[in-house]
């Protein structure tokens, strides 16, 4: 029988917003990969080992995954992923993929689970608790309610960006002289979590407050609702 | 000391994709709230109930909130279960509040934080999964990924919604005619999930299959991905 790939969300770094999906499969199961170079230096790897220690005796593939726009090199890497992976599964062993945040967004699982199925294997997903919701909780505030819209961003504020509704940008951190400059002409307030639930969480309440640049770890929120309270 | 008022997220409805956060809240505290006429007839309390049984032998409320656009009658309900929740907390006691899916995603919680901290009391958000995570979890898809954008939409599709990217329209079921109608129209295809991770749990991976109606609980997807795979 072959093995099955799991990819399967830690959260967005509390290891408590781990699910006890996630938990379980982490116990059940012996070859369990993660994005970066050792476990050591894997956000992904870190957070699941603080929920389930006993992760550390058990096979782990550090799949190095550079942080790169380069399609050649991401694909490469992908491809090499992919191909370690498919090594465990074509043997009858599952492996677990743990990634940072919910696997359905902006993951890199969906590269992977591409290889491994046309390769003719199976793949399934496990959420996980995506930073945006997480922020909204930090800073205490709902993202949308009633008949809200919410628009989710990966990187800058695209122009012509819809104007109802609450906005978040995710991996703001480059980006956020022109975000800046763009909520201030549209009179926007937002709010701004640094590493939220990770070591360096920082929170700036206001666009004034914020600085022109932060960590890649860095999530803003124009929320219409949070400014009327 | 005063109580706390927290918002739980208890998932969208499979018990495993609660939090560690949430069973150990739950574990820890006595009095446990959540929309419903009754335990038994609350879906948030039931999710709940399956990953920690022992919350039976808690102090149970049943807040009735009834599902109305009549802004007069939501306000009083909303009234009378902070009020109901405020006698807790002035006696030191916490209060869990648990809501379906994500606490700040389309959650009656920020109704009650609301009055809650106008009178005076503390209240603290605790992420669940998003029901628009676990659904695609269960179609096998992602949502996003790269540079993509994702909307989300609580019941019908807008006119002139963002033409790129990747669209969720929450509570689909009694809007599926027209929402149809529109796809056809724009030639997208779209998937469909009722119920996701609960009794009764039904799956359509095309428009041409999705019936006119459907459940409450139904989401839909409009993923470009997910037509290219």
């Amino acid at each position: 029988m072959k093995g099955i790939l799991y990819g399967v969300g830690v959260g967005p770094g509390d290891p408590e917003l781990m699910t006890l999906k996630a938990c379980r499969l982490i116990r059940e199961n012996e070859v369990i990969a993660f994005p970066g170079q050792s476990p050591e230096r894997s956000a992904a790897y870190r957070i699941a080992a603080e929920a389930v220690p006993e992760i550390a005796d058990k096979t782990l593939l550090a799949l190095d995954m550079p942080m790169t726009m380069d399609r050649k090199i991401l694909g490469a890497s992908h491809d090499k992923a992919a191909d370690r992976i498919c090594a465990f599964l074509s043997r009858g062993e599952n492996v677990l993929f743990l990634t940072l945040g919910d696997v359905s967004i902006y993951s890199t699982f969906g590269y992977l689970q591409e290889r491994v199925e046309r390769a003719g294997f199976e793949a399934r997903l496990v959420s996980g608790i995506p930073s945006f919701a997480a922020a909204a909780a930090r800073l205490g505030t709902s993202l949308v309610s009633g008949r809200d819209q919410l628009h989710i961003y990966p990187a800058g504020l695209p122009e012509g960006a819809p104007a109802e509704g609450t906005v978040v940008i995710m991996k703001a951190g480059s980006h956020l002289g022109q975000i800046r400059r763009q909520l201030r002409e549209s009179g926007k307030e937002a709010m701004l979590v640094e590493n939220c639930g990770m070591a360096g969480e920082k929170i700036y309440n206001s666009v004034e407050e914020m600085p022109d640049k932060a960590g890649y770890f860095s999530l803003l929120i124009v929320n219409d609702e949070a400014e009327g309270k």
